[in-house]
């Protein structure tokens, strides 16, 4: 069936392709970046100002030209901080030194100060990152009237050169005569990498007579890639809640918000999650679940961190689709939420969704790989409200269009019931396109 | 810096990029299929005539056309027969029956008979496609003047939907006429799906005065992909070796072959190999390890798996460059290949070599999310021969052209000492191209 004149033509149109995909790539490049991602909110929210927490950012060209790349924040005395960060054992400098700051609470000092830089991740830098790190926290410490640990630091982008800490020392001056409420947007820009829009997000309510504000921002498009896409995040609010307490909330929230989302499966070697309760709004310290003001402020702070995971997850490299796969019949939570995983990872269900099939038949597949307890035979899968198999096959009602309707859809809803219990778990993904492969790829970082 | 005038000709030049992207898919079509993968050996290999064997091959229109697609093996009675199978739990119907057959041994009747059919995986296909298995089994028994549970079993292809059994029934006279000796390059034709070369490998040895041979098939292009890309092998020889021990062989060997490989990640609900030793070339049977001829046949079994497992690589969808990872100082050897399968499943670090980037940064992301023992700052990584980082950073004699000269080859090696122990191990992947999308989205199934 091949002949050659077809071979031929074939050939000359592979060569025309790639002398567009270069002009595009070029013309794209001329526009100082990527194209926004489909999936981005049409703006910036306006976020409330929350009180006892100041932000400046500042240019200090760790790598990029023209636009902020550091920022800091400074809390108020007596705030709690509780933090979460990646599990890699390939941890970056500023993680390791986030991780033993934490840990050694409530002795050391409290931490009031958080840096973060984009451009440079400080990872696999050996002894010059540690050095650069604590080089940076004794600075900021010296700007802030701090001891040097009560600076915690995060930093983003290539990984292996040293962090230019001259540059960020430098500007340090600059940036603490700055410092003034406000400034999320400014903040959550200064952090960008390979991000296509900044993304905050918040919350106001009223708690025991008192309103209590929250606001966060976040960076991340691979959920997780060591290149210039590692997620950050950084949530604030003016409610006073004890440390413990809050580190509690925070690791739970974490769980169904940024560890319930996954780009493309890899894990980055900084991943830093800050959640910082400033306590200047005014009200006593909330010290248990038992007080009644407990659950709908930790309600409202999970809303928060949910928003902003979906928001990188809508920042996926390359991502045209919003994906949020509903497991139930699990054994237990914690394997419906590997089964999600399992699908939301796999680049044969990714790649569908991408060519907008109801593939279902790789459903099955991804079920049938993540190692989980669940029933061939009770496994029933819906695409949007379509009963698409069920009893382990499809399903007598399924017509194809009603699978492909829901799959033309920018925001899609697979719903998988396994068959063997009573667990459940919602984790969101992105689908898997060319453009994916072009931004880790074709341009060489 | 964005423009409208850079944003119109931008998008113009997306529309002709899609409208290429149609002609060539369309040309590609009227072709017949994929164009060969640049990795593919130049031929077939001779393979040796293994004695006790005969096959063949025929058209049964199963999903295609003017093509055969159903293979059937005969085994010489006194034959022992060993098999691995997938570890999906949403496993196909011919794979259940395989193994309850296997698991029945020394009970039950010896498998006589292989049965293999392409275009259609009989997978989540309910009690039809139990009642297809137990029809088929009862035909090709009939044909050839076995017991049912005497036939083995293996289906590749679309998942979900009913196996036509009465298409494959139809031909199993004129098959069962045709079987005779060789036949296996025809066989590994019939069997392929989105493969786009057969794939084949054999050995002759000279063992204790006879002269033993080895031959074998497979198919598979995703390793591991529902539709049309499950992993299917069958390797025979002439030898005669006890049924526990042919096991136990092909187990330790499936563990450095077909499961050291890795294309996408994905598992399907279908992998099945088998290996069958007729004894008809007349020597007696080899019963343990400790006598003389069990090493050199191990051996030679263990190398026409692992030409076998590399060649479904070489065919892995989209596939430019094959990789070999070798890694070394882990905890021990299955912290090893935990490593190297985060390494070669990484979509960041396959993406990478696609792009012939020596990006050592995702090397080092990929080990830290194994979760498996490694030293940050005792790690090594090499590309080909250069070491590119040691001591948790980039080493002092690496320059980027010593990488980039190793990422332009077809075939990369590149080997990642952990830093704490002895163990190793040596995977082996492809790289993750836009021709991998595009053959698993853009062309709906």
């Amino acid at each position: 069936m091949t002949s050659a004149k077809t071979d031929a033509a074939l050939a000359a149109k592979r060569q025309q392709l790639e002398a567009l995909q270069a002009e595009i790539a070029a013309l794209e490049a001329s526009q100082g970046g990527e194209p926004v991602s489909p999936l981005a909110p049409a703006r910036f929210p306006d976020l409330p100002s929350v009180r006892g927490l100041e932000i400046a950012t500042v240019a200090a060209g760790v790598r990029y030209r023209e636009r902020d790349d550091v920022m800091l924040a400074r809390l108020a005395e007596g705030s709690s901080v509780a933090g979460v960060f990646t599990k890699s054992l390939t941890r970056a400098a500023p993680v390791l030194w986030c991780q033993d700051r934490l840990a050694a609470l409530p002795d050391g000092p409290w931490p009031r100060a958080i840096l973060v830089n984009a451009g440079n991740a400080n990872a696999f830098t050996g002894t010059h990152g540690e050095a650069a790190v604590a080089r940076l926290a004794a600075a900021t410490g010296a700007a802030l009237d701090l001891a040097p640990k009560a600076v915690l630091m995060a930093s983003t982008g290539v990984i292996g050169e040293p962090l230019p800490a001259d540059r960020i020392d430098a500007k340090l001056g600059e940036l603490t005569q700055a410092l003034s409420p406000g400034h999320t947007e400014a903040a959550a820009r200064a952090i960008m990498t390979t991000d296509t829009f900044p993304k905050g997000a918040g919350q106001t309510i009223a708690l025991g007579g008192h309103e209590i504000r929250i606001a966060g921002i976040a960076k991340g498009s691979g959920m997780i890639a060591p290149d210039m896409a590692t997620m950050l995040a950084f949530v604030f609010t003016d409610a006073a809640v004890a440390q413990p307490l809050l580190a509690h909330w925070l690791a739970e929230s974490n769980e169904t918000s940024f560890n319930a989302i996954t780009v493309d499966s890899d894990t980055s070697t900084s991943d830093t999650l800050l959640l910082a309760a400033t306590g200047a709004a005014g009200d006593t310290p909330i010290e248990s679940d038992e007080d009644p003001r407990a659950a709908p402020l930790r309600q409202a702070i999970a809303a928060v961190l949910r928003d902003l995971a979906l928001q990188v997850v809508r920042d996926g490299e390359g991502a045209t689709k919003l994906v949020q796969l509903d497991i139930r019949g699990a054994a237990d939570d914690l394997s419906a939420k590997r089964i999600g995983l399992a699908i939301a990872n796999s680049p044969l269900v990714k790649t569908a969704i991408a060519g907008e099939d109801p593939n279902w038949g790789r459903i099955v597949m991804a079920v049938g790989k993540a190692g989980e307890p669940a029933d061939r035979d009770r496994l029933s899968i819906w695409f949007g409200r379509a009963l698409v198999a069920e009893k382990g096959w499809v399903a007598d009602t399924y017509r194809e269009d009603q699978g492909a309707a829901e799959m033309r859809k920018s925001e899609i809803s697979i719903t998988v019931d396994v068959g063997v219990g009573a667990g459940s778990a919602t984790v969101w993904t992105c689908d898997l396109t060319k453009r994916y492969i072009e931004i880790n790829a074709d341009y060489r970082s």
